[in-house]
Formats: C-alpha cells, structure tokens, sequence
C-alpha cells in the first residue's frame, strides 16, 4: 500500500482517514494517496466510477436505470465536463480517483492515476454508490465484517443471474459476499434495505451454487474471505457488475475507477438517498 | 373442522371468510363457527389470548415487555372487565374466541367454547400479536406460504434461545418456521421488520440445529411442513412461547385460546402499529 508523504500533507496517514472528504480528495489530486479508498473519510460517500463516450451513454443510463441494485446512480456529468458538482464543488474526475483503469475495446490497456491526458470533450461520467457506504452503516449497527478486519478486499463472484440487457451492455449480476451468523443478516437486510442508493438488501443468502457460484473459496474478484461453521454467506448486487458489462459491451473507450480505488464525494451516508 | 350453519347465520361459509370482524365475532360468539379462525375477516388483526389472575398480571406485563418479539401486547384489560375497547367496541373477550384452553397449576384441564362459567372479577386479559397479520402482508406481496397453500396449522418448535424471566414466567422461545428462497426471505425480513406489534423480523434463518432444532420434521406445536431443495426454513417469534412460560409458572388458574382460535378485533392489520 502507497502511504501518504507526511511532509507532503503534512498529516500522517492515520490523520488522513479522518480528514474530511475533500481533504482526502485534495491528497489524492496532489499524488499523496495512491491506496485504496476503504476506511477514508468514513462519514462521506463513495463512488464507482463509469466514464464512457457520449454515443454511449444513453444505452448505459437506460442499463443503470434497468439495473438499480448493481448500478445505483448517483450523478451524471454533462458531456465533456469533469466537474461534478451535485456530488462536491471542487470534484475533477480527471484526477481525484486514486487508481483508474482504461478499456479499449473491452480490453484492460492501463492502471493511471490521472486521466488528464485521456479526457475528451464528448467523455461522460457516471458515479454509482459502493458498498463502502453499507459497510459503515453496519459496522455502526455492531456487525463485523470480516474483510475489513482481516484487512482484505471483499470476496466478488459472477452469478448465473442475467441483468436486464440495454443496448451494447449485458453481462452476469456481480455479487459481493460477507459471511454472518443468521441474527446479523437478519438485521443486515433491514439495515440496507433502508439505502437502496448503495445497492440496497442482499440478492440472496445461504446456498452459493443456487445463483451460480460453484466455489466460495475462489472468488472471481478480491480476496476469498472464509465462511465459519453457523455463518451464511450474505450476497449484495456489486458495483463490477458495470464493468463487465463494459467489458462485454467492448465500447472504442472506457474509464473506470479500479476496484476499491473509489471517488470519494462531499456527500454524507447519513444523508442517503439523497433527495 | 366445524362449518357454520348457514341456516344459522344466513350465508355461507365462503362468505364468512369476507365478512367483517364483528359479523365473524358475532357467529364465534353465537357458537355458529367454532374452528380455527385463518382467513377469517382477513383484513383484521387477530390476537393471542391469555387471561390470568390479577396477583400475577404484574409479572406477565413485564415479561412481555422484556421478550416484546415473542409478546407483542396489544391490548391488557382492566382486572374483571371482560370488555377491550381498545380493540373492539363489544369485544367480550368469555365468549368470543372459537375455543379456548383452560389451565389448573400448569396443566390443561379443558378446551371449552365460552369461559362465562370461569370468570372471575380478578380476571386479567392480555391480546398478544399474531403472525396472521403479518401472514397477511407477505400473501400480500406474493410470497407463498406453503402451510396455508397446503391448509396446515404453521409449524412451531421449542428452541434453545431462553426468554428473559419476570416473576414465574419463564422457558424457551418458541418459534414458528416457514420455508422459503433466499429472495423470498430476504424479501420477507424486510416486510416483517415493519409490523413488531406482530412479531416483527424473523429471529433465525437456516440451519435449525443452531436454535437447538434437531428436527425440522418434527414440530413441537402444529403441523410439519417441508422444506423443499433450494430453500430455507425462517423462524419468526411465535405467540404460543408465552402459553409455554405459563406451563412453565404453574398459576392456578389460566385461559388461553387454543393454537389457531384467534381473537378477531375490529383493529385493521393496516394500521398495525397501533398509535
């Protein structure tokens, strides 16, 4: 992990996870923070990041729109324009995500962490809540997650449910997965059925290979988290559903944040949906 | 199952299933319908009923109070009153459950159809939320309940999760088991987390040896029902736990209803909570 450059910020990195939003944003613009996002500006939502064509993006709004639990849409940029002030006043989506990924053609070409050179006055852009938000509603509510404190990045796995097709944009449902006992994913369902902005109650739990996943232990993105013995896999829509849709539709250019290396936004969790 | 006399009443059974509470009351009472009261006057709350003597209300409100899942009180009478305004205007709680069960030092001595003969003038009454409420609301949103598909009393089961002790009353939670999918379950976590005057979310999901459940098969209180490939058994709370704590005290004198011969009050399961 990349550590922000004390003398830099001058913060040490254990100050920075509980900067404000746009503090952390700053740190990122400047290079000072080329980790993953988790566990920074704790209060403040964010987002995975879609930058796609002009030509494209009313197929992929009519695709959010189709598939809210994987693609809850929180802000569209106007073409062109790498501002996005519904979601903080100084936001430059050329700079202010630590980690991005370039597509071409549906293939992964480069991990910069700047995309200034790539910007084109025709590019969109779409943030989409991220599971970060839910997290810390449950870790709130006294539910440990287990990722988090093993440190590692969730477990992911491509169902065998379809998302509803728009346009070039098709693909499995994404899950994420946390294992829990019974009496927290009860409370779990209730406590994210209330933000359906960040994806919202679970898509199933229990039995994995009833939704098309053969293996718990091999997860097709992030790290595999064991399940203990009187724990139930819990499975939430995932905000890489969106990519491999992207990565299916195999559209000439395609910005995206890389996985955990979100936008972080101005906006509170507390003030989810926003209205 | 005893049918009501149509000559008696001037309709037919089927038509009883849409009268309103009070016309369904008033042939309970009559004794013109004397089974169990499922699908009667749908729209209406029906209530778990426990009389006990004055000395012992005490105890019995706080233990409701202190296990509000399995307890949800809904109306508490005064001592000798035989009336529940709060839940019906001519509610005469000697004659208007379809049949009742009557218990000496803890045993059951006698299920009769009118307790009149019974009633004393430090008679307490307790209405208690039940789970065809919520029953209600789940059919409601198209969730299949496989016991009222198959016309069964729900299954219910003795597990190993105490209840928290007031005075004598004490002893397991009892719970009651529908077997769903995972999306159904989910879904059912959250429409139950609405009503907590009638139970409220589910306490457990999944492997029953966990709430000391060995058998699913083989319920403690009503009638097996299966739980078929690719679904879960979810245990809600159920209103026979407090009958299984006044086994458990001994008072020398109890009323109950019998399992399934609810109380129809005129509130509207809409409503539920009651302000």
């Amino acid at each position: 992990m990349t550590q922000i450059d004390p003398r830099a910020s001058g913060a040490a990195p254990s100050d920075l996870s509980r900067a404000d939003a746009r503090t952390a944003r700053l740190a990122i613009r400047a290079g000072e923070w080329r980790s993953h996002t988790s566990g920074l500006a704790p209060a403040h939502v964010q987002g995975n990041v879609v930058i796609l064509p002009q030509a494209l993006a009313s197929d992929f709004l009519r695709f959010c729109q189709r598939n809210p639990k994987p693609c809850p849409l929180l802000a569209v940029s106007e073409p062109g324009d790498p501002s996005l002030p519904a979601l903080g006043g100084d936001i430059d989506i050329r700079s202010d995500v630590p980690r991005y990924r370039v597509w071409r053609d549906g293939a992964l070409i480069d991990e910069p962490t700047d995309i200034a050179a790539l910007w084109r006055d025709d590019l969109v852009t779409f943030v989409l809540g991220c599971s970060f938000s839910f997290e810390h509603a449950l870790i709130d509510a006294g539910i440990e997650l287990r990722h988090v404190r093993e440190g590692k990045n969730v477990a992911m796995y491509r169902t065998n449910i379809a998302t509803a097709p728009a346009g070039p944009f098709h693909g499995p449902l994404v899950v994420s997965m946390r294992p829990m006992k019974a009496a927290d994913a009860i409370r779990a369902v209730q406590i994210t059925a209330r933000v359906p902005a960040v994806h919202g109650a679970p898509v199933h739990l229990g039995d994995p290979a009833l939704i098309g996943i053969h293996d718990i232990a091999r997860p097709d993105f992030g790290d595999p988290v064991a399940v203990e013995p009187g724990e139930l896999p819990v499975f939430w829509a995932c905000g890489v559903t969106p990519q491999a849709a992207v990565m299916e539709a195999r559209p000439p250019l395609c910005i995206t944040h890389a996985p955990g290396y979100m936008l972080i936004t101005d906006r509170l969790n507390r003030d989810l949906p926003f209205a």
